[in-house]
């Protein structure tokens, strides 16, 4: 596959098959389509402008038809940054990185290319690190910045060593140019013997060199650092010695302090909550600075942090005027949009796209307060959304890789079981949305001895138990179980091995594939042996000493639909004894709910969870969130929402998981997803659920799909793909330019091609 | 096993099982017996007042009776600094880095330490890298550099993240200091639950932290480097544009231009030869410099380099007064030395002892002017001659955990099968040597892993046979096959499960103990039921198509020999079919030479092998070396000698390999060797091998063996284990306060404690 059109600045390597260059010179005319700003930035579709000055910033303008990017080892740069990212998390002022182990990049790495010229030509490199350049094999003196290429078929390499970041290097000729064509390797065992001739038996492994938008030669990979712009505070509280701010909304950056002369202490007390910033013992972010100013003038606390609130104390000998901040954000492009009848339901995907705009980093993180790590579970969420929302190809492959890390593995992702899983699935997802199937050859070593691990886990029956050293973590939810076989974490497992016989097919690895393939089917059929209950209707939560319990909890159970593990029968006795039986534990963070409603509304309850949404993202709004949260129990009262760990502030204010309804919206009520790799071909199956219209855009690896959408008429216009329409109507729908094929009573499909408008005439059921 | 006496000032970590810190008030009173100066610095035994100026340099004074030092996890710095040192390789000003992976360390650990204090006491911390600090699990704010450790019992623990250079914690009060007591992580998995609690079931691995000499917190491991010291050329040829000096014999250092002045270009051509510096295109070693120095002053080049002669050639607009250097060594103690009736053999000892000491760096390296890299079969005979010389222990284990790096094992180490196996063989003798096993204990986990690695790639006999990637090297030897499955390669690989054995024994590992048992012993018939060769009395040299071959080579035959693979029988016919038969192919290299006149020694050949020694080593003295070379082949003539690898100047003319007469001379004529782990008992089995007279010592890990030898007497003074003196004599010999016991006809022996002198007066058959 191919791509013909890149609509990003950010999804080069991600989306194409194996040279980028052809595609290239499109870029910008086809970045002006679609782009909207993301909430922050002043509302909504504030326009083009803005979007190009961050492009200047962060991702050069091409130039050329080849363009020259900077190449690393694939996943190297990706480990890297995460490990910058995710050691900035504190606790009131410690310093609290991660409690899993953290890679490195690999610090020595021999890139190189094949070229052919008809004539010469003069080369620029630069390099991050210490390096040699060698042209066929025989090295130039010194750290050459401009070399000649000679004509002819010639092989140029830059072996590349650095401790501290990135082996990184950039050439760029007239036709030779650092990209993802390039090859690269760790070990290249060019070892001579006593004659000076290299050995022809080394068998070195090269693999396509990894990057991302890094285009100009100065754009040193090393110096990566999202961008910021200047915020000022909604309302002011200023007092003898403090100043207390509100910022109007959940918001992150650096705080800054203005006028600011004297000597003394000042402290910083950050809060989600008014509660949490005037708090001096109980917050979980402080900052504490030593002032020494003589000559008036701002400081910028150089640690950003969430807050929506800032209460600045200080001594006596100190003062200032004033507290404003600076906004940090990833410059992603808000492709994805929603509108609809209900107001409310429109401020909950504002909220949400918000709360996904915050949580948007360098990569995907759980949450900006805490823990601001990478985590499979949430991740996975978070692409999903991104799907709907950005469609940002390299902020999810990049957290794939940085989950990842490298070999050996040495505990699950994050140490936790199903996380491991949901970091094989979210590949499933990847390649099912963007057909990229060089990440796939980039990830697959990594994803075999991932899944080595996982297989040399089971236990005697061919099922994962929680060893010594596995955090079974599902859910939080209070008594939850995670003791002997859990179904859920079978189940998850099971379309693991899916997963890894989807991409060991793609790889043309046939031996692999059907062994996956087989381990897959022999553990589904266990999952309902062992777990499924007639009498229950359900499969049961887990197994203990070799036989089931009689605990039913949703997790399975939801999983089962959308998973389409299913039979039709079972289903609907899951989502009349399970999902919709209030007997049930009730889930109560957005984490799980995100799955719960996206089984009903797999199972055609789009009413239903239309008011679920209301409710519960609803209760949120209520209680005044300007973004959502980490957990939410509507019958906590007051401040008691904000505790969590046993800290009175020690829930998440903003977590990406909050921002589901972007997800559901989308793809259930929208109702547009991928049915081939990459939207080759996808579904439109709108569903109201109780709406009287809405309308949106879906962006997809090669352009938009926008739809319109009301009881009588359907809209569409996509610029990917082959689309089908499914409509339920009462009367056969009317569609000018398409063919209406009626699949069942009441039941019709409109097929549909690329860069064409469709109006459809219907009758609401 | 826990050792009462330290000796040297970097043999803490190695030599000690649990807890160093009893031991330590011992450590400068010791320093002072025996010291002597490297032969560089000014001759032998110039004292020590040179000595303990290196030494606060190197390793400042201790001075509390708990000594406080830097550590990390255990390997970490090692792979780190070799790191730095491998990539400081050039080729004619090219960046020449190795072709072999390169690990990097941890770049987040967690240091803990358990204490009971009786009353509170303070402390002083420093940290490389970013740090948070908890006592009982809760964590300071910021970053403290003193805290006040509360009375009773507590922990104390830092978790550290450094991705430039390693983590490494310094803290020390009256009581509580870091040393290798401390114990380190890479993944805490310190997860919690909802209500904060922490997990009870991470089971985290922890293991004993790393440290070297670093005993004084402003001694940051991260800027280590080593000490040098001004020296003058010997004759100076100056002409109008150029410099040509000698510095009378090989060296190494900084080249320093004094008196410079003007703009312009200036080229250092350096030679190990005079020939190589003479040389403007043929030399490994050139640099070039851009002066730009309006004002007369000296330049210090920043590349270390080999020479003894350097050629510095200069523009017309620049003019400088002289060339001299810094040379920079490793301030190791020489503690061993040998003294003989022969002049030449002495010759030959000192030359061998500075070429140890030109190669004995941050790590042992394999020569001066290239790699500067660690190999691991180079290393493993600096292994044995170290114990003969310095021993330095932490120069060894260094030198082992660097060539190891870390998981997952991607390919033999450097490549090479062979070195593999040394790798693992040079753990055994290390063992043997110092009877540490707190480094078995850290490197143990990795032994398995790289042992799983060979074992998965044995072929259906069970044996090793070069597989694509593996560099099969055995020697640098015209015409060697290195096809099919080579002898030396399965002696070496069973020697080496006989080594897992030993350490899986160690670490109460039975299991695993008793199958690398059996896997050796298997190996081990079929080493004599495929190679035997009853005709030819000897093992051949390899098996092609599951068929032996019919050429005999010295390699394995030699090794079974000192393993004592061999029977009684066998070994006199290899001696007299192969190590003594001229038809079979001579080495050539210093290397293999180390091993075959190790093993015409262990069959009593001291007089052959004394004459051969003179021969060959004396031979390259007749040709003026100052260093013994990589390769010597009488039959060559004049600048021949020089070449190598297809280039005029590629041989090195200083490789640690060449130094063996240092082995020989302690371990089969001195004739002392451990017999217990540690020299706890160890053998004195003198052998004149046609001298007059000899004298010397051998160092141990608790004290130096002391030996005096002529044709009637033997003194031995011991500061250390239960001695045996083995001697040959035709009456009895006589010792006043020892017993003498006859084992055999000629053969007495008598058995000796440390701390007393003893005098034996005999009669040499």
């Amino acid at each position: 596959m191919k791509n013909l059109i890149q609509n990003t600045n950010k999804n080069v390597i991600a989306r194409s098959d194996n040279d980028v260059s052809t595609s290239s010179h499109t870029d910008i005319a086809e970045r002006k389509i679609g782009f909207k700003s993301s909430p922050f930035r002043g509302g909504f579709r504030r326009g083009f402008l803005l979007f190009f000055a961050l492009l200047s910033l962060f991702a050069p303008e091409i130039k050329a038809q080849t363009k020259a990017t900077w190449i690393w080892y694939p996943g190297d740069y990706e480990i890297w940054l995460s490990n910058k990212m995710q050691n900035r998390r504190t606790e009131r002022g410690s310093f609290f990185p991660p409690f899993w182990k953290l890679d490195s990049h690999y610090v020595l790495t021999d890139f190189h290319k094949d070229f052919n010229l008809s004539a010469p030509e003069e080369a620029e490199l630069m390099v991050e690190g210490q390096y040699n350049l060698k042209v066929d094999g025989k090295a130039f003196s010194g750290y050459p910045k401009r070399i000649t290429l000679p004509a002819g078929k010639h092989r140029i390499s830059l072996k590349v060593y650095n401790q501290g970041s990135v082996p990184a290097v950039f050439v760029k000729s007239a036709n030779v140019v650092s990209d993802t064509s390039w090859k690269v390797t760790y070990e290249d065992k060019e070892w001579i013997d006593a004659s000076g001739k290299t050995s022809d038996i080394s068998a070195t492994q090269y693999v396509p060199a990894g990057a991302w938008n890094f285009n100009e030669v100065t754009s040193l990979p090393s110096q990566f650092h999202l961008p910021t712009k200047a915020q000022k505070a909604v309302t002011t509280d200023k007092k003898a010695h403090s100043i207390f701010v509100d910022f109007g909304k959940e918001t992150f950056g650096f705080v800054k302090l203005h006028n600011v002369i004297g000597k003394g202490k000042a402290t910083i007390y950050y809060g989600e909550s008014k509660e949490e910033a005037m708090s001096t013992d109980g917050g979980e972010l402080v900052d504490q600075l030593e002032i020494n100013q003589p000559q008036n003038g701002d400081i910028t606390y150089d640690g950003s942090r969430a807050f929506r609130y800032v209460n600045v104390v200080y001594d006596d000998a100190v003062s200032m005027d004033e507290v404003s901040m600076l906004y940090e954000y990833s410059p992603v492009e808000q492709r994805g949009s929603f509108k609809c009848s209900d107001e409310q339901i429109n401020k909950i995907w504002e909220v949400s796209a918000y709360t996904m705009e915050l949580n948007t980093r360098e990569f995907f993180i759980d949450g900006i307060k805490r823990d601001r790590w990478v985590w499979s579970g949430d991740a996975a969420q978070s692409y999903l959304m991104n799907y709907y929302l950005y469609f940002d190809s390299p902020t999810v492959t990049r957290t794939i890789s940085a989950l990842r890390g490298k070999d050996p593995v040495t505990s699950h992702i994050n140490t936790i079981m199903d996380y491991t899983f949901y970091w094989f699935i979210s590949i499933y997802d990847y390649y099912q949305h963007t057909g990229d199937k060089t990440f796939i050859q980039q990830s697959y070593q990594r994803m075999q001895t991932m899944m080595d691990y996982c297989l040399a886990r089971r236990n005697k029956d061919g099922l994962m138990q929680g060893l010594t050293g596995d955090w079974v973590f599902i859910d939080w939810a209070d008594g939850l179980s995670k003791q002997g076989e859990v179904s859920i974490e079978q189940m998850l497992f099971c379309r693991s091995l899916e997963t890894m016989a989807l991409c060991a097919d793609i790889m043309h690895d046939g031996k692999a594939a059907a062994q996956y393939s087989s381990q897959a089917k022999d553990l589904k059929e266990k999952l309902f042996t062992y777990y499924w209950d007639a009498q229950k209707h359900a499969l049961v939560h887990s197994r203990m000493n070799g036989k089931p319990t009689d605990n039913v909890t949703r997790y399975a159970n939801m999983f089962g639909i959308f998973f389409n593990y299913f039979t039709e029968a079972q289903k609907q006795e899951v989502k009349k004894y399970v999902l919709m039986n209030d007997k049930i534990q009730k889930i109560t963070t957005p984490y799980m709910r995100f799955y719960e409603l996206e089984a009903l509304c797999a199972m055609g309850e789009q009413d239903y969870v239309l008011k679920q949404m209301k409710d519960y993202w609803g209760g949120m709004l209520n209680l005044g969130a300007t973004s959502f949260w980490e957990e939410y129990n509507p019958d906590k009262k007051g401040a008691e929402h904000y505790a969590m760990y046993g800290r009175p502030f020690g829930k998440s204010l903003c977590h990406a998981w909050g921002a589901s309804p972007i997800y559901l919206l989308g793809k259930y009520y929208l109702g547009v997803k991928p049915t081939g790799p990459g939207y080759q071909t996808y579904l439109v199956e709108p569903q109201l659920g109780g709406l009287k219209w809405m309308e949106g855009t879906v962006p997809t690896p090669n352009g938009d799909i926008k739809l319109s959408i009301t009881t009588s008429q359907i809209k569409l216009s996509a610029a990917t793909g082959i689309g089908t329409i499914r409509v339920k109507s009462k009367t056969k729908p009317v569609c000018s330019n398409a063919t209406v094929k009626m699949v069942s009573a009441g039941l019709y499909e409109v097929s549909t091609q690329k860069g064409k408008d469709y109006t459809i005439k219907y009758t609401a059921i």
